[in-house]
């Protein structure tokens, strides 16, 4: 049913045998990144077979257009596209003059791949019989350069293993690419220039209409034999420049060539200093060399592991998941630019553009909050903050006016870049996200400073818009939100959706304790703020007044908040009846079908009980989980998680494992059957949480940090860190018991089941 | 405010003056068609000024793509454009060298453009300073043939006024055109061969994709000062070809081009006899001359005007507006080929794709009927027939099964060809539509015969459609249907839409009771088509069961019908509270705003009230009319005249009177600011109907004709005819009171304000 070929493996992906079946699966699990760039795992030398190309620099983007069928007033010009970059891995390689194609081979075996996560290198190796009889051996070492984050390097070797031939190896660049889902075929990038000198090659290129330039640049060497062999160049087209290396091998003599690659861009560097830029990277590189480079790589990850990593014990499957979940939102964002955000597919694929969705907040910034250095985090606030001004227009735009803030669903600059209206205008409680993120920040990390700086404009803006967004109902003496779009995109344009309603009423009243905050706490800042976003007492009043008359759809007869007015009139089919045959429905069903079935594409109202936990007993959690959970046909990769954790807290541990199995493997086995598209890079936040949230039973309560810990039946134990505050707790579960160590000077208290702990510094505690 | 430039002028449209501002506006309204093609009033000559050239062809379109943001299952292909077709009436003037364009002559006066509506040809003639100082002045007659329907004339005439010139006229065809509204700049035509032979000239093209072969085609000859000029073939390109013809003119003399064109199409003839079939129009044409032709076109005009002209005496803006309405109806259908149906556009604009809407059974459907012999509306009715297959296509496509069809909101061929999910999916309704005509066009005809041939399938597939559309609310205990979009386009995916919930109801009710009468009837009939369908009684079952327990909502506080369900949580401000400058809203707010406000683009609930008057007492019409009609933008065109017909039973004559004025001066006032893109030719059927149906009020019950008159204070009187069953009654309403006069030999009864009143053959009655 799902894929099953990634062996279990601690540390790595390995995948043993060639099969043309998997490739494009495998380029997107094998996929490595920086979080500068990052590229799916193509094949260097030719491969005429199903394959989907793709290599991406982060915070390069296309405006794609689209039209629907007709404009309306409102919708956004463009869909950002996350570009496929000039290519810089290949190498054609010729045996006799034939070139290697795995696809045309006569036989290849001995195939393995391995993504090797702790040192952040991707290999792959092979024996094949190529369609003239010759035997070879070939292996490929590739990674992306944690160190230098331009360039990335290749090592490709090859051994004669029977008879001998004329091998020649052709490392080339090529700018002649596309997108695969470019909407009407159109040119994104316009090639400036290219140029060789002695081993290097430079293409230089700026994307149509966005105009950023980008410099592809390479060097190659080879040895043959032991022996360095000169380099010819390629013959040179407009897209394609390269060198190219040949000599005769003998039965088991080898070759071996080492490339670097990359690119150097116009958000780092002046246009015209893009070659000299890539002069100096590959200066560097030779310095170092290919090993010393994979070194450093190693020492990098080691760094990024060692605050990380969560380990499980006695459960390869479980331990290789979490691990993968944890590599790729590394590879995919690090937090050292403010300008750059976290897609959805990072690098890996084409799909939702590269762009930055309200995941990042919801579900990512948990992640980095603890593992990394509290700075990161607060990047990813400040770039929203930058984009509020964006977020003012894109309301503007609608008719909302003074100042209400509406950030897009999906953005690369802070404009809206989608363009359905069903989503664009109505699924705005990713506004809310950013409110809550703030929220979030400050809870975890304990810096309020965030919030007289910037967060408290964003919060007014946010504010300002659900004032304008609901409407007094004579009908129900509330305040109604009507035709919205909730997490729950398998409906659309609905009336009162509880967890947007919910989020909005939760948005104002917060906005009203920072502003009284702010004004106590930094009168500065506050007179600054007002002054700026002339805020008016009328305006809080409102915010007062809808607050405490918001209107909420219930069901007496179920006692839950009801997702939407009209969710029980559907036909309450629930996911265990339906045939397996029309799952997912997603794939089976038409549009038309989805929005009228009682379907939930990802948690609703229980992301909203998940936000805001402590509002609810746990008894009202059980009633609406056991309500909404058969329902829930989690199409979306970022809803198990939240139900994870939920299960957990109901001590539902059995569910619990199977709902993080499902995020945490959701790629690794391809539940959703779209890998080939790319990863799920967002939703492995949620994995992480799962775990550290839903097993470790991890929350922050008055300046606290508190757990409930629970292990699953198949585990022996599970150990996490946690930076918070910059103290650095390591928590092991173990079915015997729960430990906790905590590094630094000063003692600290935490809570666990409710109990107050004190750990002294650097002293294991068992609880 | 709205324009007002046009003359009141009981049987001409009349402009005065040239205005580079209006030139848009005026090839719409001067648009000329022959139910085969047509064209808008662009000028021959060169014109550098802002234009929008059109001529189209009946039934030949192009599949433009569209893309929305992401596919979704169901979503149709394409969206249908009808095509831009190959101009032939384009004539470059040269005085001496200098080419003749009005936007740069240094004076235009004594401009006049004249549609004359009854003889059915438009004129233009100015007189022009040219920008070499040469005063010239011309004169231009034009119109499509309806005689011999491939063919248009043009007589294009200029007289030397001072000094003298050489004139060349050089008369060409020219195939290098695009379409104004192409989503993505694609070619349309291609280009297989042009050739000229003496005076003609001839180029084959064939759409891409669709591959409709068309050969456009002229001839042309000149006299210039009484003398005829032998023309000399143009430098030919892949585009274009044409003949010169050039002479001397002196002061006061003149010269006169006549030009024969159009086009030969693969729907009527075989591909590669496109040229020889333009040899033989020509040669008819050749034969009967420009003014032979031209004779011929007043005859066939006064034959449909004989039919169905409607006269208003003392108001000549009304007379002049209902007469352009009906006008133009005849000018874009005419029942000659059941392939063909009523684009909303017409042939005067690209707009709404040329396609067939539900306009067509809604609005047209009703004027065809009465004022033409019964096989044309019977076309109408089997066109939908020859979809059946389609229709349940498109079904399937959705997730419905056994022989459901629904019909497409928008289609050439029966195939939807509209791709927004809100409208294709769920604007369902037209299925209704399509019942309803069949009822219709019994009651008004008293033809059976349809039902049983052809009918009852449709019915079939249409009530199939409902009883799986809809689905039972275990919460209300009744079967609800959620996700409609409604005739009122400004609501999208409501639930419970009381217009499609009752329309839903009715086909399944009016499908039994079909079913048993054709059973009892035409037995083999029934046997053919329950072998066919295979039509279970646990189909029919379901269907009286839905149909007797269908939802509708209501609202008790205002004793009305509800438009959806979420209706009353709007926020209820009245139109006429709006500030005027926020109208029309679909021009200045966003589409997010539209959708949430309570206003009505064109009659919904009202629309049912409309469609099935006698199922509610005059009070229940009252009641909702008085809580609709202040909600209603009336931004369709397809609004006002509902309107106009309840307003009128309501005994409002002046609100009755504004809304007629309303549709039929619509395009000639240019009332919603679009007149530019092209005419409403689809809701000109509305007019008609507010005449008849709504002044004279005639109504068709229990096999008789009834009318209730009554005249607007403003006019003196009013009469039309009526083709009731093959019998022709002449209605004359004025102040003193209504006379009938029956054509033909047998006596008739009708009802006038309910009494009954028997009409002898050709005699006056007054009542």
């Amino acid at each position: 049913m799902n894929q099953n070929y990634i062996e279990p493996n601690p540390w790595s992906l390995v995948e043993q045998g060639f099969d043309a079946e998997r490739v494009k699966s495998s380029e997107s699990l094998f996929s490595i990144g920086n979080g500068a760039m990052g590229q799916r795992a193509n094949f260097e030398e030719d491969y005429s077979g199903p394959t989907f190309q793709g290599s991406y620099i982060a915070g390069v983007y296309y405006p794609d257009k689209t039209r629907v069928g007709w404009w309306k007033n409102g919708y956004p010009e463009y869909f950002a596209k996350v570009l496929n970059a000039p290519n810089w891995i290949g190498i054609h390689v010729y045996i006799d003059s034939v070139p290697l194609d795995l696809s045309t081979c006569k036989e290849v075996i001995d195939f393995k791949r391995e993504l090797n996560m702790k040192e952040g290198w991707y290999t792959r190796s092979f024996k094949a019989t190529t369609s003239n009889d010759i035997q070879i051996r070939v292996k490929v070492t590739r990674f992306l350069s944690l160190t230098l984050d331009e360039l990335g390097a290749i090592k490709y070797e090859i051994q004669m293993l029977s008879g001998k031939a004329a091998v020649k190896m052709a490392p080339y660049l090529d700018a002649g690419i596309t997108n695969e889902d470019s909407n009407w075929d159109d040119k994104f990038w316009n090639i400036t220039q290219n140029s060789q000198e002695g081993n290097r090659g430079f293409i230089e290129a700026h994307t149509m209409k966005t105009h950023f330039a980008a410099c592809t640049f390479m060097q190659a060497e080879a040895l043959f034999n032991g022996k360095k062999v000169q380099g010819k160049p390629l013959e040179r087209t407009e897209t394609k420049i390269g060198l190219s290396f040949e000599a005769i091998l003998e039965e088991g003599q080898r070759a071996s060539l080492t490339k670097f690659g990359g690119y150097t861009v116009s958000t780092n560097h002046k246009k015209e200093a893009l070659v000299n830029a890539a002069h100096t990277v590959l200066d560097t590189a030779t310095t170092l060399g290919f090993d010393g480079l994979l070194e450093k790589q190693a020492t990098a990850w080691k760094g990024i592991w060692e605050m990380s990593d969560i380990t499980i014990t006695g459960d390869v499957k479980a331990q290789q998941g979490i691990r993968f979940n944890i590599f790729q939102l590394n590879q995919t964002y690090l937090g050292k630019d403010s300008r750059l955000n976290i897609g959805p597919k990072g690098f890996t694929g084409e799909k939702y553009g590269g762009s930055t969705y309200w995941d990042t907040e919801a579900y990512c910034l948990p992640f980095y909050m603890a593992t990394k250095d509290q700075t990161v985090a607060k990047s990813l606030l400040e770039y929203r903050y930058h984009h509020l001004e964006k977020a003012i227009e894109n309301a503007q735009k609608l008719g909302f006016t003074n100042g209400a803030a509406l950030y897009p669903m999906v953005t690369m600059n802070g404009e809206e870049c989608h363009n359905e209206w069903e989503i664009t205008f109505e699924e705005i409680h990713r506004n809310g996200a950013i409110a809550f993120a703030i929220y979030n920040y400050y809870r975890f990390t304990g810096d309020y400073s965030y919030i007289p700086e910037m967060g408290l404009e964003v919060l007014i803006g946010i504010a300002r818009f659900w004032g304008q967004r609901v409407n007094y109902s004579n009908k129900r003496k509330k305040y109604v939100m009507l035709g919205v779009t909730g997490p729950n995109e398998y409906e659309n344009n609905v009336n009162n959706n509880w967890y947007t309603n919910y989020l909005a009423k939760w948005c104002m009243t917060y906005t009203l304790e920072q502003l009284q905050k702010v004004k106590d706490g930094y009168p500065d800042d506050y007179e600054r703020i007002i002054a700026l976003t002339k805020l008016t007492e009328t305006e809080t009043d409102t915010w007062e007044e809808i607050s405490g008359n918001m209107y909420f759809p219930r069901s007496k007869k179920h006692g839950i908040y009801l997702q939407q007015d009209g969710f029980l009139d559907k036909e309450m089919i629930k996911v265990g009846d339906l045939d397996k045959s029309e799952r997912p429905i997603n794939q089976k069903w038409s549009w038309d079908r989805i929005l009228r079935s009682p379907y939930i594409k990802q948690a609703d109202v229980l992301q909203g009980f998940y936000l805001f936990e402590d509002h609810f007993t746990q008894e009202e959690l059980e009633k609406h989980f056991d309500f909404y959970e058969p329902f829930t046909v989690h199409e979306s990769s970022l809803s198990p998680c939240v139900h994870c954790i939920q299960a957990a807290k109901l001590g539902r541990m059995d569910q619990a494992y199977t709902f993080y199995l499902r995020t945490s493997r959701l790629d690794l086995d391809d539940y959703n059957k779209e890998v080939e598209e790319g990863l799920h890079i967002t939703s492995m936040a949620g994995t992480w949480m799962s775990i550290v949230e839903g097993f470790g039973g991890m929350r922050v309560l008055d300046d606290k940090l508190n757990f409930t810990p629970q292990i699953p039946k198949q585990w022996d134990s599970y150990s996490f860190k946690v930076n918070f505050r910059n103290r650095i707790i390591t928590v092991t579960v173990s079915i015997a018991g729960t430990s906790f160590e905590l590094s630094g000077k000063e003692e600290m208290s935490i809570r666990v089941a409710g109990k107050r702990v004190v750990l002294p510094p650097d002293q294991k505690v068992s609880v």
